[in-house]
């Protein structure tokens, strides 16, 4: 108990932990949460409508008559579809957990942990997705004489750019999970006593 | 100066940190560390020596002719490969680095956050590695009738089980950088007070 025996000491409040964030600082990582989670839902939702409406019907001249391009003919672009809905429904649970504790400073650091835990097996969900869409879409683009697999975008030219712009705004989802990622960790840190 | 005044008080304590972690508990969470990284080497390794060793020459009937079968023939194999390089290679560096910091608790606590950051863009670029090659192998195996893309497997058998090791590999090394994110993201929750 010898430092209870000094009250004046500068040393004396070493051991203590230093002042909690200011509370608008906590805010502040909230709001940005929040703002990714809304980006990641929009980033989301529109990934899942272009590619859903790329549906293209066409007269192929070398085969004579009408043929489709849809999106269900292909199973990476329907495990596409669905990777990037469940993002979107997670989005919109998290955003409104999110804004629920962000006024609760104690209980937002539970959500921190649950939210870490969770936007890691998204982004794994998320990254694979766009990688199995971009692998297809990419053969649909370039074809490979090395096997005979023919490219289709000189044919089916809305279908690709729809495919294309998709895996686009899928690649800004995944930057957003990395980045709430990022943001969850930083906020852990910065509760940690120095 | 009130609390300074009961130093026998059970309340007095009640601002102060608590302890910090015992040794044993923080080590254990290296040692832990220290063998994910090492299985996610041996993860990343395996996958790229055995896709890069999958090249199969055959004689096709249909064609009359020897052909061959090789993982350069595909740019999604060749991002898989190069992909699993840099991620077998990223984990010797942050092995040794864990090793190193392994008995500095004060250190780890920065090493944490770092490797957290780096974990969560390699799983990305694991997990998007794995959906590309997994899309393009997909093709292979059953083909795609609607746009005329035919099935390889049936004709390359030692190329594709090569593939689908290495994937399952590939899926696995995924698991392990998830598990890697979570535990850093566990060990900074533990080191906040409650």
């Amino acid at each position: 108990m010898a430092s209870t025996d000094k009250p004046t000491d500068p040393e004396y409040n070493k051991g203590a932990p230093p002042p909690p964030p200011p509370p608008s600082a906590t805010v502040n990582c909230s709001v940005l949460a929040v703002t990714l989670r809304v980006l990641l839902f929009a980033a989301a939702l529109t990934a899942v409508v272009v590619v859903v409406t790329s549906d293209q019907t066409k007269f192929i001249v070398q085969l004579g008559s009408y043929r489709e391009a849809k999106f269900k003919h292909s199973p990476a672009l329907v495990y596409f579809v669905v990777a990037l809905s469940v993002a979107g429904l997670y989005s919109i649970i998290t955003t409104l957990a999110s804004l629920s504790v962000m006024w609760k400073p104690n209980l937002s650091t539970k959500f921190l942990l649950h939210f870490a835990f969770w936007d890691v097996l998204i982004l794994g969900l998320v990254a694979s997705a766009t990688g199995t869409a971009g692998g297809v879409a990419y053969v649909g683009l370039k074809g490979n004489k090395h096997v005979g697999w023919v490219k289709i975008c000189n044919n089916y030219d809305k279908f690709c750019h729809h495919l294309a712009g998709s895996l686009a705004v899928s690649l800004f989802a995944s930057c957003v999970l990395v980045l709430l990622v990022w943001l969850s960790v930083y906020s852990l840190h910065g509760r940690i006593p120095k």
